[in-house]
């Protein structure tokens, strides 16, 4: 969604510490309240307003009606040489999944692979965020996420799947890491909520409504189905992660799992399958980085279609976002800042947030 | 492609006799024919033309031409708890690929998930072949393959990645293993390749010729660009196969890749990426294939489109047509019956391949 007149920017280091106070406040321990921050911040760093400090309402709102555990503990339910089977306690996903990629890095320095499968989940936002965090350890990451149905499969109409995300990264040497983020459907979920909570219309083609229609209507494509990407190849791939991250980990799958918004009565439990694949145990760091350069250099060097002026690699345009926007400052809408406001008034945090924004 | 009126039926075990004393004259050990014969049989029974005895004349060209060994030696570079570093030795792909999905397997009973990662391999044809062997076993499988460079970046004209394949098959109790299967491109080069060999038209949306323009011949597809599925996301997800398959294991990528097809040249040296995870580390098998079960009930019988008569897991029109090709025989066109028919007269083998066929 391009930003509207109406779309302000907040300071990146205020929207960190506003977010966090928030966050403590709602009952998030310090650490874990910053854990949660960055992930969302980074969200909007990347561009990805869609799962930014737009979350903060609706993660507030669970841990009120205690859907979300502020102090959960990941119980280790199997542990093989190079595999956890875990229970996330219906922590907050990003401090769960960020904990289990941990160990999934520190278990393939000696195993080559290392994954998590875990169960009891909550939204973890960006996967790429735990993707990101293997390739600054020299590894390959890979994470991906289910999410309650709101994608029908390919040939039917009612919501069978979630928009099911996975994300890929890899280091590079002088080039930044590869960072392949991706929904299961066309466009990610957040970004009909976010356009509902904006009171924006979607483009044609991101969603059906529940007869089976296409609509420009937010509201009306929440109430339908997202459709996947590539037609029955993303289908594919999203019955695949539902089955990698929820039926493998025992945390159920597609319509049994609680949905993020307008549910104030089940946890999530959503299931995480995420991976670290140790570069060491294969090639040495610095060659395999070289030839990530090279191969980068080389596809951007290629020759462009016509109209298109530059060749980009998967996460490319976040890290340029995230280079722009660090110093200018994140993107919110109307929508998000009095949701923002409405926060800080009910916790009675004294911040002055009109101080930390410009128009965008 | 559907069935021109040209085509014919070939009995099943026709086709394996022949195909495997094809290979046996071309060098291979009787196992290994017997392999490769069995992958490329699979892909036809599945429906799969394009990956299946139509291969016989490339694969033993790259014999006769020493670009494919008979008897490689499949050398172990690194071992870890997890993980196998390989070396295919420039061996059959099918064969040295059934061998790493092998360990994978052994491995992985131990590990909860294993991985190859190998390098010096050659064209393996249908990557399901390996991930339904692990299926088998009550494990998760999924492969990839990169593969020379046939279609271009997002953005971009010039072919810089492969089609490359991936596959993941699931086990199921009640019903048929989920087995999902697909090229990185909106369909596998494959399908071109045989298009040109039957000197059929493809359809419009398929492929650019080398000016970027779309085209329907199937000579100037080759010539051009396959298109990736779903946009930039399939072109991440070539990218992402092209780096775990290829520069993972050193065998290379894209552009520095050996043509299966018209090259007398050089190696293919191909990367593979193998996993296989345990289900029974996680879970109880036999509740996690009812739950497979369960899953598959509740999609089948959710809500179809207009239009729609049936709604269809990943992998199950190959098992139908494995279903229907087993009873009436497999399809093969007049190029690929040329092909046998040339190859049966060079390596001086007394079969009347006339004698097995009936019209299509």
């Amino acid at each position: 969604m391009s930003h509207s007149n109406a779309d302000q920017r907040l300071k990146v280091e205020a929207a960190n510490q506003l977010v966090q106070r928030i966050f403590v406040a709602a009952g998030l321990p310090q650490a874990d309240a910053a854990t949660v921050t960055d992930n969302l911040v980074q969200a909007d760093l990347r561009g990805h307003a869609s799962h930014g400090i737009s979350r903060a309402r609706v993660y507030c709102n669970r841990i009120r009606d205690g859907l979300v555990a502020t102090a959960p503990e990941i119980k280790v339910l199997n542990e093989t040489p190079a595999a956890f089977h875990l229970d996330g306690g219906h922590g907050m996903g990003a401090v769960v999944a960020a904990e289990a990629m941990r160990m999934c890095v520190d278990k393939a320095r000696s195993s080559g692979i290392a994954m998590c499968s875990l169960r009891a989940g909550a939204h973890f936002g960006i996967a790429s965020y735990y993707t990101m965090q293997a390739a600054e350890k020299d590894m390959i990451g890979y994470a991906c996420s289910n999410a309650p149905a709101t994608m029908a499969p390919w040939g039917g109409i009612t919501p069978m799947l979630g928009t099911n995300p996975f994300s890929m990264s890899v280091p590079a040497g002088k080039h930044r890491p590869i960072v392949f983020d991706s929904s299961s459907s066309i466009v990610a979920r957040g970004k009909i909520n976010l356009a509902e909570i904006e009171d924006c219309p979607i483009p044609l083609g991101w969603a059906i409504d529940d007869k089976g229609r296409p609509t420009t209507n937010a509201t009306e494509a929440l109430k339908g189905s997202a459709l996947p990407f590539g037609e029955h190849k993303g289908y594919g791939i999203a019955l695949m992660i539902d089955i990698l991250a929820g039926v493998l980990s025992g945390a159920g799958y597609g319509p049994h799992l609680g949905p993020l918004w307008n549910n104030s009565e089940t946890h999530q439990n959503l299931g995480f399958f995420l991976l670290a694949i140790n570069i060491a145990s294969f090639r040495n760091v610095e060659e395999f980085k070289a030839e990530i350069d090279q191969m980068i250099d080389e596809i951007k060097a290629s020759k462009k279609a016509p109209n298109t002026d530059e060749i980009l690699m998967p996460g490319e345009i976040e890290y340029r976002n995230e280079q722009y926007n660090r110093r200018h400052g994140i993107v919110v809408g109307p929508g998000v800042l009095r949701d923002l406001e409405a926060l800080l008034r009910e916790f009675e945090l004294d911040i002055d947030l009109a101080a930390h924004l410009r128009s965008a």
